[in-house]
């Protein structure tokens, strides 16, 4: 059963069902702006502008009012109102959405997708604006994060999607015997209705795996997005809806749920029992509580953790340092993948150059940050601008904690933006702690905020980083050693405790940006995560091979038939 | 990373991974007694006397006594002690044995799962007695189902698992460009510790898939019988732990846990926080418990719900009332998938002959009931014994409710077993209802209970087949319809439902008797069961791969390395 939109599409699709296999460097929408058109950058901003100070529109069902209310970390009131519609409308729609696009089969759901993520990636410089005008990134971070590579993320699940709906033929003919000979027909066939619940930090990268997996595999999806990273999602929805529309297929396949954000609209609808799958990227409450509460529903919840770093020994002192900075600093620690804490030894850091003391090293982490920021026009582009204001107070009381009880190697400031005065911006807040703070270092504290523990020695440190990441979850853990037997033991700690293990990165490659394609984001092993991403039970927990089978001819109706 | 005992058993391997994606007629392990010797059976029935009386033996940790009442529902006691062990001792050993089993490798541990296989199927005959007389199946049903069948599942489960496992390399190159070159490792690794709840009427068939599919992805399995039905599991975990001793690793990755069956010792291990995983089968009671209070685990949970048939038309009137007889007869309807409610409408059903109206349907069905049970001899190797005094007062409880209320077509009565005078043997009740008797339909009456209710028409008889299947679950479907309409109606019916659907089975192709690597037994999309069985994400929701990444050579550290 062919589709043109796959037909036409096919190239990329193969070329991404080889990837997630091969697991090599890949990258399937350009990264640099310049790709785009010599204008991508003004057009995409002049689209964003576009948006503001009016209504989005929106033709969906059971509208009863209109808001929205984002303003830019960056000072810019957007001023952009949605539809706000009823969850019960939306849900309703999309029931009846279900069937038709459930039979139109994997090629021509595949083939609408892959036209989706065609579409967005085109207008991947307006949706740049509209993500760094929400979650503060910078606009090249969100270019890149928001843009090409979350498409590429969607890509990602598509391509595990198809692989496994393509495992089972749509027809078999079982023959046990003369009599017994039955046609069996396998379908997929949707869980039933998908809610995304959008994060406030990264709306497209944390969404799209999530939608494509949901949408191609036959199931209607709402997208709640966060009351403060709308737009982002709107215009995602919006392609989604006009590509559905243009290939025949009910645009309610895809909604958009805005609420008053005071309103408990995420907690009423993810409790329905028409919801039987939820993805939710987002603080940890609001995770645990959908995993206590929404026990009707498949869940596939990120809620970070505390991502450790142990610093044993290095090849390269300085490469360390500047790594460890620029994974610090990037988006502000507003990543569920930055370092929350790193582990250093009394015995102190192995170096080419000799041994560094933990308290050394503390001090050489604060000054190579010092000097990272210093330059602002620089150091804005890697922090960008703080989203919300709950974690200008997480850092003030992780400062007050760090001033009652433990140092502060280097303060948070705020840091002027070249171009947007009113932005909000701070630099990372660097504390010192003691190997017993466990209320220190034992708690994600999300934005620019780290910890280094000074421990006894490289044993302490793995004991309290495996401590930590299994009770506290984490995503990856980041281990700068040189002794074959810390690496040994390292590992042995990542398996335990489900983390993704990196050794002694340097230059360029940041343990917070997990490559698409290649790395595996989350494991589902610890209570960073319920479920692993990109892998194939991400996708398959989405749907199952419905079933239809009956006797070629009754075998006891064949004299009758004969009669006849 | 070959192994051995993947060598040895590479062809079925391979067989077994077509087959899953063939779904044509596939019986991996012969399922004739005959095909296992001439004496066969005989020898089965030694083996299993010698359990009889004596202490099961079992070299496991934590022994805190020894316990066992297994009574046959044939009215033999069987006297065997089992070792009752600590939960936490248990838990220990498994995590202790995990790690070297994860680092085996994939080849190792599916080499090893297929050994496991092969040595079961060479005791189906003991298996198959010690099935007969704890869950009161019919030998020859004993031996077909919870033998060679039950090994099929769980070599479909291996299938599965090792297609999803090798679906990603051990290693890769991952290079962006000059300086950014990474060696990527993955490695499967398991979710923790996986425990599975015995079911009482299939305690093999039920757990097989499980036992293999967590195995094999590297998780330590618990294996906690049900207290009426401990033997047939304990031969299973001796037979694994003697093929993983012999394989050089430690028996302890498959333990058993017995314990005092008044006590509360599944709920107790169920929450444990390193519980990582839990299939269970049977009562909705249970299974509702632990998806309301296991939330620390991934839950394969199935209990069954009200399985409806739609009897509308025919080709073969007597064919279908014999189909269907035998099914409501097989194993005494202690058959998850049996079906329990079977509506036909008041506009009667279309037969070859004419108009049958719904009063005539329901008693040529209860006489061709009466028919089959005429003869004990042979209804005894289709009914079994009752497995549960349980289900007996389940009879007398429909049997009160319908006298009051309802029509009793055929009552159920005691049955002499020609071999075994104490068995606990009843013919079916059927019951009739009237459309609007919801509490009498909509509910899942486990054991020989089956209720034919009058509808209006078919639409009624659809959309109370829809509602009952929706609220109380259902694995499966029976349609006899021969009009168009009414068939793509029920086609409907069933993808918004989830259940499996069947077109006027005639002859020997029972609706309960699923056809392993062919039908899919449960879809996860209804109450009838959390999971699809057996499907990629059955198996792919118990591993996560692994990741372990460096620089091939630091590119900041080339310089150094050269000064040396």
């Amino acid at each position: 059963m062919p589709h043109p939109l796959l037909d036409k599409h096919r190239a990329l699709l193969d070329q991404a069902q080889a990837a997630i296999t091969r697991r090599t460097h890949w990258s399937p929408y350009a990264e640099n702006p310049r790709n785009y058109g010599e204008t991508a950058l003004d057009d995409g901003e002049k689209a964003f502008e576009a948006y503001r100070d009016a209504q989005f529109y929106l033709d969906q069902p059971g509208v009863q009012g209109r808001c929205g209310e984002e303003i830019s970390p960056y000072g810019l009131p957007l001023n952009v109102s949605y539809p706000s519609c009823s969850a019960d409308a939306l849900i309703a729609a999309a029931k009846a959405a279900m069937l038709p696009w459930v039979r139109a089969g994997i090629a021509a759901r595949t083939g609408v997708c892959l036209e989706i993520l065609a579409r967005l990636n085109a207008g991947s410089a307006e949706m740049a604006y509209a993500l760094m005008h929400t979650t503060g990134q910078s606009l090249a971070f969100a270019f890149l994060t928001g843009g090409p590579q979350a498409q590429g993320r969607g890509l990602e699940a598509l391509a595990w999607a198809h692989q496994e709906m393509t495992q089972v033929p749509a027809q078999a003919e079982w023959q046990r015997n003369v009599s017994q000979r039955l046609e069996k027909r396998f379908m997929v066939a949707p869980q039933g209705v998908s809610l995304i619940i959008g994060s406030a930090t990264q709306p497209t990268w944390n969404a799209y795996p999530a939608l494509f997996a949901s949408l191609s595999t036959g199931n209607p999806v709402i997208v709640k997005p966060h009351p403060t990273a709308v737009l982002p999602l709107a215009i995602t929805v919006a392609v989604a809806r006009q590509v559905l529309k243009e290939s025949g297929f009910d645009a309610n396949l895809v909604t958009l749920l805005v609420a008053d954000p005071d309103g408990p609209a995420a907690r009423d609808i993810a409790l329905k029992p028409d919801i039987r799958l939820i993805d939710y990227a987002g603080a940890p409450d609001f995770g645990n509580w959908l995993i206590d509460n929404a026990r009707q529903s498949r869940l596939f919840v990120e809620t970070g953790g505390v991502n450790c770093v142990l610093v044993d020994s290095t090849y390269d002192y300085k490469a360390l340092l500047k790594n460890l900075v620029l994974s610090l600093c990037l988006d502000s620690g507003q990543l569920r993948a930055t370092p929350r804490v790193i582990f250093v030894s009394r015995e102190g850091v192995q170096t080419p150059e000799g041994l560094i003391s933990d308290e050394q090293f503390g001090r050489d982490l604060a000054f190579a940050l010092g000097k990272f920021v210093e330059d602002p026009t620089r150091a804005v582009e890697v922090l960008g601008a703080i989203q919300s204001p709950a974690t200008l107070a997480r850092i003030q009381a992780a400062r007050d904690l760090a001033e009652a009880i433990a140092d502060i190697l280097r303060d948070s400031e705020p840091l002027n933006h070249p171009q947007w005065p009113a932005a909000r911006v701070h630099t990372p807040l660097l504390i010192r702690a003691a190997s017993d703070q466990h209320n220190l270092f034992m708690e994600e504290r999300f934005g620019p905020i780290a910890i280094v523990v000074s421990t006894a020695n490289a044993a302490e440190s793995l004991a309290l980083a495996e401590t930590t990441m299994r009770e506290k979850g984490a995503l990856n853990f980041l281990v700068h050693a040189t002794r074959a037997h810390v690496q040994q033991l390292a590992e042995d700690v990542a398996l335990r405790v489900g983390v993704s293990l990196s050794f002694n990165l340097t230059g360029a490659v940041l343990i917070n940006q997990p490559a698409g394609f290649a790395d595996f984001h989350a494991s589902g092993a610890n209570p960073a995560a319920s479920c692993g991403m990109i892998d194939a039970a991400f996708v398959a927990n989405r749907f199952y091979f419905s079933q239809v089978q009956q006797h070629y001819l009754p075998p006891s109706s064949i004299d009758w038939v004969v009669d006849l």
